[in-house]
């Protein structure tokens, strides 16, 4: 019997990173480890310095990645009684567009003493939302000119993206784009620090950075047109060498050998983002079974085999996700977090007291009262906008809004209606793949909400009329992480050739599944037509009262208006 | 010096009544008293009984409200330490349509042995709702035939009111239809037992019996219609003698006087209704004033010189409120008790923590908070139809509505937005009376909330654009019925010729007025504007989503749906 090999999946999230080791020809996940980041997100005071941050800053500091390879890497290992030897390959991946400014051998200016205390020089985390007026410029200027590439995104490039994120820096900064060599996505600096070689990513390249496998990034007299010092910003501080997923990025280096404890020269992939890695690791490599990963907002991702034009998507890309295909991604930008909003604000005392009580969160009483109705017996409708709406509206001051209610109402009432609005917007996404001629026949979900809320798992199923499955691993971002790190060592090292044969072996599904109930359907058909009714008047400027609420209040309080998003 | 005459004035409210002594030549209110009905509001089951009641059935026992006078009337004599002698006349007021069937006598069915286990032989009181399938019926047939009453009324005929409470007993129980000598409104009722005569008043007969000064009842082939055994209604059950208000009924009856310990004689003034009867007690006694009763909902009273029709008002009846003038009324169905529901059902703990801490109630700590911020500056509007439209679309079927909903979202943002809509549905109607002729120079406010909510009465202000006066009694009902029995009395007697003499010595205001601030109006027109585009959306038909939601509630529920009152 010969020995298990192992991968090893690392995932930079917002907060922290989570290392997985995983069995290669199982999937079994042996050992896990998490290093909370020491600075956090930095959004009031640069680290070691009395430097106040402007609103809308979210930055981070790029040591402490390395510093969780330090901590966890070693941690797993022996967890686990793992010879570095067994570890065949690694694979990261990392929120996005989570991005730095470089000198020429790849450390970020933040790190050197002439630059810490310039908050431009540091990490500009994916919610970092300080480009808001390059963002707008930006889509302003590519509506004006025609540009092709806006409809690949839904109309909107986000604030949140590479192109904005450096403009801004040009603009608030300039002396720091000036002494940047590069600007890299995290995902990419990582991979960077582990093998010694710049590989960027067609996932983040593509979902973040305009790029496109057929047409490049855009034209130079693009970038020109916004300002003509970024007319070379392409060759000059970035560059137009992309690789696939899963290919290997290089061997380990000696330093990451010693810091991590494993061997020089194992196998690294390529980066990717948290959201993305996760589809394989969910057992999806094919067309037609939607994956969505479901927390405080919910990303949608579906393959494709050919490139359409799908209303208020975030994005498609062509070897986003899964080699081959065509990625497509859509999301929700509130769900999780309007739940959490109504428990923390608007559920009185009574059901915290039972739920103290009773030894459970709100939540639950309120899941376990609701789940008693049936549906359309609250005779309430919401439209999930607190947070906006991203797909496939793309249209950040959206705000929410609940109708039907009486002086019967109840708590329990409007968190179902929440609930139930949330997949509303769901099924809206799902029937626009599908009118855009995208299959979606069926469901994985992942994320902390498919395996909190069994009501919720029902409601999404009955109203989108689809079958819900929900991955067996609770950490679907490492897993996916480990099976390209498995992909990159390649089978004859012990892992696998492809992305689609680390999968048939590592990735699984719970047994349980969600079915629709044929009763529930038909009420559900009827709210859900009230939704697009109300979605269509209020989301598509028939009745712009949503925005004019938000220019009074910006008005009221002496600041400037919002302004459209797609995250 | 002549000693002081008084008059003493009988609220007879839903839970209690309450007495009040008078001083009538400066309306100093000396000594009060409160009665709560043994038997409150019978809703569940019939007094001395296991008789349960139907649902929406809502009645009361008339021996409460003689126990009241034996309990109450003597109590305030002994307080104030006033003598029979200078108690100079009496009045009343009554919830309405609040009625019962009587023998040939005057005795309520309900105290005759042979009756007392029939619902029906009972008083239904003003909020008895089981009569709708026959108000529905009503309307339907009143608007078939293009009766011209319809239009008095706003269109639509409550089942609170008297015509369809008949109706619904001769369906239900005919054999109580048969053995009622007559049907009467409780305000009369009161009369008839302290006068022994028979004296029914313009106000109720014209807001709720559909009585007219000029053409009088709607006529036998109407009530045929209805039902042919309906033909002669008003004949065999009611009478064609209505009288106006402020006239003298008749003298106290030597048994009445017993059991009150006043004079034999006395004058008594012919009923009223609580809220109408408020109306010269906070000096209302000309056009151009509204009166605002401003409780759980809000009664809306303003006179006119001529007859005109107002959309959706609830009535308006010649002498109805002030002799020589036309009353007329509006309300909103939800006002206060939308702002309890909200404390009740959608603060979140920490509100009620600060509040008991503080030794506040949670309005008052919300207040405080909303009191803080600028017009606009929560981003939020609502339609206040947490319980119904009353006015101007007479529509119980319409409900609560929230938009502009954020994470940033606080209770204090919402309890605010609820009293803003209220106060653009309080405008609306406003307007309507203006533009149909009848003007609303200013606003003199009585009832609990403009006592408790100084942002509550600043935001009517602002928002209507009209200075609010607060009257200075908290018993306006009882102060304005003592009012009218000074009336009763006359000059001769010690009290007054006419209302208008009483009004100008007995009612007061606050020296307290708001005014609107100026900086404020703009930004609550825009907000108007954009109200009153969602008014008519929902309101007016174009989008029936509220009425879509009660009809699948009701589905779910397996009841009927509900449907339009103007109580």
């Amino acid at each position: 019997m010969t020995r298990s090999k192992y991968a090893l999946g690392i995932d930079y999230g917002t907060e922290s990173a989570r290392v997985l080791l995983v069995d290669v020809a199982t999937g079994e996940e042996v050992a896990t480890s998490v290093y909370e980041y020491r600075d956090g997100v930095i959004d009031e005071v640069l680290p070691g310095t009395d430097i106040r941050l402007p609103p809308d800053f979210a930055l981070q500091n790029p040591a402490d990645y390395i510093e969780a390879l330090r901590q966890t890497v070693p941690a797993v290992l022996a967890t686990a009684g793992v010879s570095a030897a067994d570890v065949v390959g690694i694979g990261t991946d990392f929120t996005a567009c989570t991005m730095l400014p470089i000198d020429k051998h790849g450390v970020p200016l933040c790190m050197k003493p002439e630059w810490r205390e310039n908050p431009y020089a540091w990490v500009k985390l994916w919610k970092h939302h300080a480009a808001q007026p390059e963002a707008n410029r930006l889509n302003a200027i590519a509506r004006e000119r025609g540009e092709a590439f806006l409809a690949r995104y839904g109309g909107k490039i986000s604030s949140e993206w590479l192109i904005p994120k450096i403009w801004e820096t040009l603009n608030k900064a300039p002396q720091v784009y000036e002494a940047a060599d590069r600007f890299i996505e995290a995902a990419d600096w990582i991979v960077l620090q582990l093998t010694g070689n710049e590989r960027r990513n067609s996932c983040t390249a593509g979902y973040k950075a305009i790029w496109n496998k057929q047409s490049g990034y855009p034209s130079d007299d693009f970038f020109a047109a916004l300002d003509p010092r970024l007319r070379h910003v392409v060759d000059e501080k970035l560059s137009r060498h992309i690789y696939p997923l899963g290919e290997r990025a290089g061997g380990l280096t000696k330093e990451m050998a010693q810091l991590t404890g494993l061997r020089e020269g194992t196998a690294v992939a390529v980066g990717n983002v948290d959201a993305h890695v996760s589809v394989p690791a969910v057992t999806v490599v094919e067309p037609g079974r939607m994956v969505m990963i479901m927390g405080t907002s919910t990303c949608h991702m579906v393959l494709g085999t050919e490139q359409h034009i799908v209303e208020g998507m975030c994005g498609v890309v062509e070897d986003g996700i899964i080699p081959g295909y065509f990625g497509y991604e859509a999301g929700q930008s509130g769900v999780g977090d309007i739940f959490a909003w109504f428990v923390d604000h608007a559920v009185p005392p009574e059901y915290h007291e039972e739920a103290r009580r009773r030894g459970l969160n709100v939540h639950q009483v309120l899941e376990e009262r609701a789940a008693q109705q049936r549906p359309g017996e609250h005779g309430l409708l919401a439209l999930d906008w607190w947070n906006g709406n991203r797909s496939i509206l793309v249209d950040v001051d959206l705000s929410g809004l609940l109708v039907g209610a009486t002086l019967a109402t109840r708590a329990e009432d409007i968190y179902r209606a929440l609930i139930e609005a949330t997949a509303f917007g769901t099924r809206i996404i799902m029937e626009t793949f599908e009118k855009s001629g995208v299959k979606v026949n069926e469901v994985v979900a992942c994320g902390g909400l498919p395996e909190r809320n069994k009501l919720l798992m029902q409601l999404y199923v009955d109203i989108t009329g689809r079958e819900f499955k929900i991955a067996q691993s609770k950490l679907a971002g490492a897993l996916g992480a480990a099976m390209f790190g498995a992909v990159a060592a390649g089978k004859a090292a012990g892992g696998y050739d492809t992305i689609f044969a680390a999968a048939q072996k590592m990735a699984h599904l719970k047994d349980e599944v969600y079915r629709p109930n044929v009763e529930h359907r038909p009420v559900y058909d009827q709210l859900y037509a009230e939704y697009v009714r109300l979605y269509d008047t209020f989301g598509r400027g028939e009745n712009p009262v949503m925005k004019t609420l938000k220019r009074i209040r910006a008005e009221a309080l002496g600041v400037g208006g919002g302004s459209a998003v797609c995250p």
